[in-house]
């Protein structure tokens, strides 16, 4: 069955190759041209690619998704259609009451986008979240999506877009908006470059990522992003006026929270959990 | 020639590997017991230590290096003493005077500290720090130092000791304590380690760092690190309101300085600076 891929960057372009792995025909619409060499026919437009696939992946920024689900939700010829935004709540918004749509997210991805960076195991045992169906007709969907994330390698996780959207203000769009707050930082510094160490770059890894990927998701996000924002940067200047004063009791339960923190949600996420960790390069 | 090394954990012991693969003698001395399979020989104590090397090593933590300097400065018969803190000004204060002793520090390291981690290679192709000597009798022990990093395999690159202590507040004693701070934030939020992916598993790679060993640093540099923390701070408090206003103009620029920041400061350092970074993991 032909699969439709709409933007062919790191998570489409990924999808698509391993979907091909998989025996699978692929049609995909990017503007990029580079995403041709990871399809086999490239659609001229997202409405030829929506009239020609029956299951069809919307793998692009969140505004270009709404947009892409307020297009192609007149048509009622899906066996499943399916995002991987990282913000839910919008998506099954615009969505709702379509019956073949499914609203997901792979927990998956680098620092580098684009359709250079895609790979067939992008997704290898990696949570790819799912919003569960709300009603009978959505079930059918839902097990097709199941299905289809299973054929990616991930590992479906059902959760409520609210929730989601919670969750991922935590676990990442916090973290990005830091990194790339503390990058701009540390580099208007302008500290010896010989003295940013292995440390500094995993830390700022994700200071690469592009801000045409970021805006909307920032925006659609921001509600809970502002709060915890508002909290870290509060922690802070605490802790800048404890070093002032010379205590360090507030950052050593920080160290120590940090530490159960590192262990519940990286390290205990590692494939190979029982071994030391990789040295930083 | 017998090499001391007095602390042999991930630092010192990774000399110790070096050392001995070149072919030297290496006597330790550490209370960890782990540390003999990295030693020909384990002294009894620094002291011990002190007399039987005339090049020693001190890969203690700030605090014991300070207390060490103390202990053995009223020898006169050492070639070359080394220490590896990450703060410079109170360890080239404490040594002010005694000719044989050079403040270095190796820009390496890993978030898993202790003997297990150490390995021979820790060192190659990295910036290994040393403060430049003040009068001429030190000038014969910064030869000599600068020789030790290159069998080291480092990259030997001479700072003052203010200026040191200033760039390392921006490059790592920020980023260690913002990254503390941020993970015990997540983790208080409890989200589902299900939606932790592997950006957030590099942006916290350092919050698994030992308290023990920042305690010291985060107290010697208390001054430029506060002010950092304070700015940073502001900026996210900024952010927060921004968010909450739907104004995202600051946010953009943070991002355009950030990808700047990240290119000069961590794929500039990277060996292979030309290819593609390496996917998240």
């Amino acid at each position: 069955v032909t699969l439709g891929v709409a933007g062919v960057g790191l998570i489409g372009g990924s999808i698509a190759l391993r979907a091909r792995e998989r025996g699978r025909r692929v049609i995909g619409f990017d503007l990029d041209p580079r995403a041709a060499a990871l399809v086999d026919e490239v659609a001229p437009s997202l409405d030829a690619l929506g009239e020609r696939a029956r299951t069809l992946v919307l793998a692009l920024p969140l505004d270009a998704t709404l947009e892409a689900i307020r297009r192609l939700r007149g048509r009622s010829d899906y066996d499943l259609v399916l995002d991987v935004a990282s913000v839910k709540v919008p998506v099954a918004e615009a969505a709702h009451g379509w019956a073949p749509f499914v609203a997901t997210h792979p927990i998956a991805g680098a620092e580098t986008a684009g359709p250079a960076a895609a790979r067939a195991d992008l997704f290898e045992g990696r949570t790819w979240a799912y919003v569960p169906a709300g009603d009978a007709q959505a079930a059918a969907a839902v097990d097709r999506a199941r299905a289809f994330i299973e054929t990616m390698g991930g590992r479906a996780f059902p959760v409520e877009a609210a929730a989601h959207d919670r969750a991922l203000a935590l676990t990442s769009h916090l973290p990005q908006v830091v990194v790339s707050v503390l990058a701009a930082l540390v580099a208007g510094g302008e500290p010896p470059p010989e003295l940013a160490g292995p440390g500094l770059a995993s830390t700022l890894r994700l200071a690469g990522s592009p801000w045409s990927l970021w805006e909307p998701i920032v925006r659609a996000n921001a509600e809970p992003l502002a709060a915890l924002l508002r909290e870290l940067g509060g922690r802070l200047q605490g802790l800048a006026a404890d070093l002032q004063a010379g205590e360090v009791g507030r950052l050593a339960s920080y160290f120590e929270d940090a530490h159960v923190g590192y262990e519940r949600l990286v390290r205990a996420r590692r494939p190979e959990t029982n071994s030391a960790a990789p040295p930083l390069s």
